[in-house]
């Protein structure tokens, strides 16, 4: 058993608790874990309030039951599953309401409570999906960015025909872009980086460098002037915060999933001019990992281009180095139990 | 035939050219038109670009049909109507999707085309709704803001037992008020001006002073730290935006009414971190006007309290200045022929 602990500062130390489960548990052989923007972020210390270092992050996980705890049903050893990294208490108003995505106590794994970077994990059985024999771990690993980009389209009420303009090509970006093709419609994505375009063109969706180009008069003619039914903010920077109310249609829907720490002006004028919806989403619900793992399973999207490295756990540092500001990166895979 | 013309800087003069309808027309003898916010930054000459001086303006209408142009079928003269001010193209994206109040060459009544300070006005069959007997002409002419209130009530998606907060008490986000009230809705109206919290609590819902009270504190109390289901911003001022994104809770739809002219900052990792909801809400639709009328005709909103003062189409200068910067005032009412 190793477990890989972040300790602060860009550093990581390797430590073995191996731990059983306890009731309602299921323990995993963890498969593959991705690294994410979040865990860039941690790697960067400016998560240190909210992590307790040291502390074991990753939570884009997939991995094989290897041990089943007390009172958990429906699952077997050796069973492929995927983990829902959330953790709600099941009682508040929201809770109540259906929307334990957003419970009041949400408590979020390898942030709030231990993550994944480690060859053994024990979690709640009720965060379980299971991979059908298609999808392979290294696959799975991505579920969950797949699910967030699944309900950032679920948000937006999608439909086939419909046009939708991406903001931002990163991993998060490219991943709704896909799952937006996937529902028929046609899809664009703005990106400066050149290397995040050629990633777009290779999945087959249109592309423009809102930098060079006039993005707003770009969309006004591609959708002769009726201007784009869904947009989606994926950047998290302030420019396309402008362009967004800009380039929606009437009645045009804008789902909001990048994390914006600072206030940007907005102009409400449009949201009043021409009726316009912004959709907050924040993570996943269990029917977006399951239209996830859907869409994998039947071959509708193909994961395989976004792995740009697969490292063991022994090298997690170098692996997190190599993300360190690189575009070209979609996302880095830690091996967490050499197969 | 008198018609009171807005000819710029605060003045009106009166002329008389009574028009023949045309085709698809009708010929109204006007009851009585209310002064909507719109009228008085006309009168202050904030929209002369806009606006075609001298111009006829008004569109809070009811009316009596008086005579009936080619083409028009269903409409009696004497039949008592309301206008809604609306004249869409019928052939944009937009009317083509069915949002003819949001067109994409939408003329506004009374601002982009003559509207109906007069004593006789021709408007097209297509925008008139007929009032049933028990509502006078007098309520008639509050069918047009009670319908912009109808209409950003549907756009919250407001049901019975939810909480509501309302940011700002003036006319329209009184009657917002009286339409969520009559939904079954509990409601709560944020407005520091003494006065028109006085006319809150006449109506029968809760009110608080945003600037003396922590609205976000007494919200958290209220609400038993769910926070409000839905919030309406109805002020147009700078600090209920703020308000808005923390006291909405988890799921909470913000309906933007105001028209903000300037672009305010706004919270948007609220957006992502609660799924918040922002809807823009522009005019009404003919469904509105129908639940308007519907609303007066049942007794189940009464608008008398609303009519501050009824004057004859000869005072309309002093029925203006009477408004002007007067808190106390909801809705001053211009009498276009002595009954
Ligand atoms: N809602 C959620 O639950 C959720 C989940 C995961 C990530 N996120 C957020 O989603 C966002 C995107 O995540 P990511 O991992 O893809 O991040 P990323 O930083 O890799 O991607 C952002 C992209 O925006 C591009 N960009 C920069 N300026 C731009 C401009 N002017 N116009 C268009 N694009 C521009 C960057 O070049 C980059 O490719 C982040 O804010 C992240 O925090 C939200
Ligand atoms: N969406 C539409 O189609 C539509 C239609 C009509 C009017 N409007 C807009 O609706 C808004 C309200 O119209 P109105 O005629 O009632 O205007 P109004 O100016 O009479 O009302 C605004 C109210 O907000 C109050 N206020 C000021 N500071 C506040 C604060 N900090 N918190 C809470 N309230 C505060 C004011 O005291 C005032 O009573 C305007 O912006 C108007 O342009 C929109
Ligand atoms: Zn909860
Ligand atoms: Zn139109």
């Amino acid at each position: 058993m190793v477990a890989a602990r972040y300790i602060g500062n860009k550093g990581f130390d390797l430590v073995g608790e191996e731990l059983a489960p306890q009731v309602g548990e299921v323990r995993l052989n963890v498969g593959y874990v991705g690294i994410c923007g979040t865990d860039m972020h941690i790697y960067h210390g400016v998560m240190d309030q909210r992590v307790s270092i040291p502390q074991t992050i990753g939570h884009e996980i997939s991995g094989v039951v290897a041990e089943i705890g007390a009172d958990v049903t429906g699952f077997t050893v050796g069973e492929k599953v995927v983990v829902r990294p959330l953790d709600w208490c099941g009682d508040c108003p929201t809770c109540n309401a259906g929307h334990t995505h957003i419970c009041q106590n949400l408590k979020f794994m390898g942030i709030d409570t231990p993550g994944a970077f480690q060859s053994s994990s024990t979690v709640k059985a009720r965060t379980l999906h299971k991979l059908p024999a298609g999808v392979d771990l290294k696959q799975g690993a991505l579920v969950e960015p797949l699910s967030v980009a699944c309900h950032d389209v679920r948000r937006s009420r999608l439909v086939a025909g419909e046009k939708v303009v991406v903001l931002g090509g990163g991993p998060i970006g490219q991943l709704v872009a896909a799952v937006a093709k996937s529902v028929g419609a046609e899809v664009l994505v703005s990106e400066p980086n050149e290397s995040r375009r050629a990633f777009a063109d290779e999945l087959g969706v249109k592309s423009v460098n809102p930098i060079e180009q006039d993005l707003a008069a770009y969309v006004d003619e591609w959708t002769e002037t009726k201007g784009a039914d869904v947009v989606f903010e994926v950047s998290g920077v302030k420019p396309p915060i402008d362009a967004m109310t800009q380039i929606a249609g009437r009645r045009g829907r804008i789902v909001m999933v990048a994390i914006h720490s600072t206030k940007p002006e907005i102009d409400l004028f449009q949201f009043f001019w021409k009726e316009l919806e912004l959709l907050g989403a924040r993570v996943y619900e269990a029917e977006d990992f399951d239209w996830a793992i859907e869409l994998i399973a039947s071959g509708k999207i193909d994961l395989k281009p976004f792995i740009s490295s697969v490292s063991p756990l022994t090298d997690i540092g170098s692996a997190f180095a190599s993300m360190d500001g690189n575009p070209e990166g979609m996302k880095a895979l830690v091996e967490c139990n050499a197969e």
